[in-house]
């Protein structure tokens, strides 16, 4: 039996969200199920963090590899991930061992959940994100680009878009396989096989030996544990790409019915622009005087970061923070801001603006949408001042 | 013969601007001819006016009807336009005559030109508006939805696209003749056939007896003298459609070549938000003290305009200005705002930002295109104070 087929064949229970019974199995894992509430945590890692630590980086599973489960790397000896469609030759083989060999690529990029901020929207069922979805990682890997040249494989000019498969299995019996088709021009242009994450071997849990990261998108389309690309003229029609993880093409009152068609509504591929406010917390109680406002701010990565505005006048004015602009476009930029409060209960409000002027509307809610995805509203902190 | 069949045989001579040799011939129209720099005049006309007068609204033809250049109205009697394609029964010719017991819909709207702005781009041919192609109007005329129940005419759903022609001719034997192409949704929604400018009836040269007016779009897409429309599945591949009139999907860099296609461009079809200073104009000079600076702002209609944010200090802080909002969403945001300037050389800077967190980036030739099109830019004047 191939590691493969032991792999599929050994699968445990399994969960929407970070599987329930890993807990006492790995004390490692019972700290990443925290993850996704890291902001409410007093010390504010993210703020401290430049790169996420692989221990608190968030973890969102639509199924899982039972094997996969753990915060150790999983073998790339016996790990094979194939190519098929419309290549020539029709399908290649790619053995893990045989990528250890080839000159990695490392991006530092934004990892996001589209379901981040989800909490900001009203009424949506889900895990309730608030700005946890998210972290500020390095992927290495081996560029899609090099293997098609080793394996002196070619895409027919047709194929428009490519389709990812893991190797974890559906939830029952009843459910459809996870996949994802993104866009053939940014895989071609930029996806690695990720095999490690800031550094290190990729985690299981994080969808090691082999991840298809491409640095811009949502964290759904770094598809974990990679099995299987198709080349293709079409997007998948399945479950998870062509009903879930999809956004209203037209603008939705909250609470609206909506049925989602190919045709109405497009994947939740680039990330949006986002701020956050990382310190002082929502709810933080400070003393009167200077205070320090800093925090995070990030694009899709296609054009440079232009500013980040501050209010702490609920909007009567806006001052620019200072922002750190990081080698990689994909990664966040860290800004901070000064001000000086007086006592009482203060709003501060961040907004970032890109390069094509695009930047983050007053209330997020416009862009309600029934799954709750691409939150990216201005970002609100009370505080109290004495 | 016909009234049409007169028009289209007294063709006069031509010019891809304001007509020349409408000069001496009709005192309004030079006054019009001046309009495309009216912001360089010193009143400030469009700071003061809420609807743009039509004798300063800017005129850009294409091609032009030689009796359509005029202040005056041309008469509805004898006037046609015929609906055809993809719809039932194949033919309607709606006579002018007939229009006139309907009910109109008036919609206070942007009118601009989508190289309005085009002087802000640099190595750009064409005609070099800055910002006078633009104007905010009342049009009138009767829904396309109340003309097609009121000839029983029923649109195929498989219609994507209704194409609009003029009764203007080429310039030339060997030119191609001027049409565009709009999506079947917004023309459905809210086109009209407009037979009035702020109440009262058309001008030859804006477009009358009747022009196909869609608000929210930019100004080349509100066909003059219409003549047809063609209710087809595709987009017209029409040379002033499918070359001129779009802007790339992707960023160029400027000077840049680009081979327009119908997959790697998209027409210019919806008004990109913008705002403009008014007054002072650039190059003032003001008295130190308490200034107030005004201007205007807009987008496509599609959302609300949210801020309008006015800096005097190159982007250091920002202030957001006060304004009116009008009663269409379609129409301009006039808005105001006061500093203190001491002594020496100032520049203001104007950004709007809508509902939808749209905004305009700090440098606009970030979207540099070989025509010069939608111009979106913060808005920057300098004045000097003594």
């Amino acid at each position: 039996m191939s590691t493969q087929t032991a792999l599929r064949k050994s699968i445990g229970p399994r969960s929407a969200e970070v599987a329930p019974w890993i807990k006492g199995k790995d004390r490692r894992l019972e700290v990443m199920s925290s993850v996704p509430h890291v902001l409410s945590t007093p010390v504010g890692l993210l703020a401290e963090q430049r790169t996420t630590d692989k221990k608190y980086l968030f973890v969102r599973n639509i199924q899982d590899l039972a094997e996969g489960m753990t915060i150790e790397p999983l073998p790339l000896e016996g790990w094979e991930t194939e190519l098929v469609g419309l290549i020539r030759p029709s399908r290649v083989v790619i053995r893990g061992e045989e990528l250890l060999g080839m000159d990695l690529v490392e991006y530092e990029m934004i990892l996001q959940c589209s379901g981040n901020g989800r909490s900001q929207y009203r009424g949506i069922p889900g895990t309730p994100w608030n700005q946890g979805g998210v972290g500020n990682v390095r992927f290495a890997g081996v560029p899609l680009k090099a293997i098609l040249e080793k394996y002196k494989a070619s895409v027919d000019p047709q194929v428009k878009y490519v389709t990812a498969e893991g190797h974890d299995l559906p939830m029952g019996l009843e459910k459809p396989d996870f996949e994802h088709s993104i866009p053939v021009a940014p895989v071609l242009e930029r996806s690695i096989f990720a095999l490690k994450l800031n550094g290190e071997p990729l985690p299981g849990i994080h969808g090691g030996p082999v991840r298809l990261v491409t640095p811009g998108l949502f964290g759904t389309m770094q598809v974990k544990w990679l099995r299987r690309l198709r080349f293709e003229t079409a997007e998948s029609t399945n479950f998870y790409h062509a009903t879930e993880y999809r956004v209203p093409l037209s603008l939705l009152k909250p609470g609206e019915k909506f049925r989602f068609t190919m045709e109405n509504s497009r994947p939740t591929w680039d990330i949006r622009l986002m701020s956050y406010i990382l310190q002082p917390e929502s709810g933080a109680k400070l003393k009167a005087g200077a205070v320090t406002v800093s925090g995070v701010a990030y694009n899709d990565g296609s054009v440079r970061m232009e500013s980040v505005l501050v209010s702490f006048d609920r909007g009567q004015s806006w001052q620019p923070a200072k922002f750190e602009v990081p080698d990689s476009p994909y990664a966040w930029y860290r800004w901070t801001t000064q001000a000086n409060l007086k006592p009482g209960v203060h709003e501060i409000w961040a907004r970032a603006i890109d390069a094509l002027g695009r930047s983050q509307p007053l209330d997020g809610s416009i862009f309600w949408n029934p799954n709750g995805y691409e939150w990216t509203g201005v970002f609100k902190v009370e505080v109290t001042v004495n």
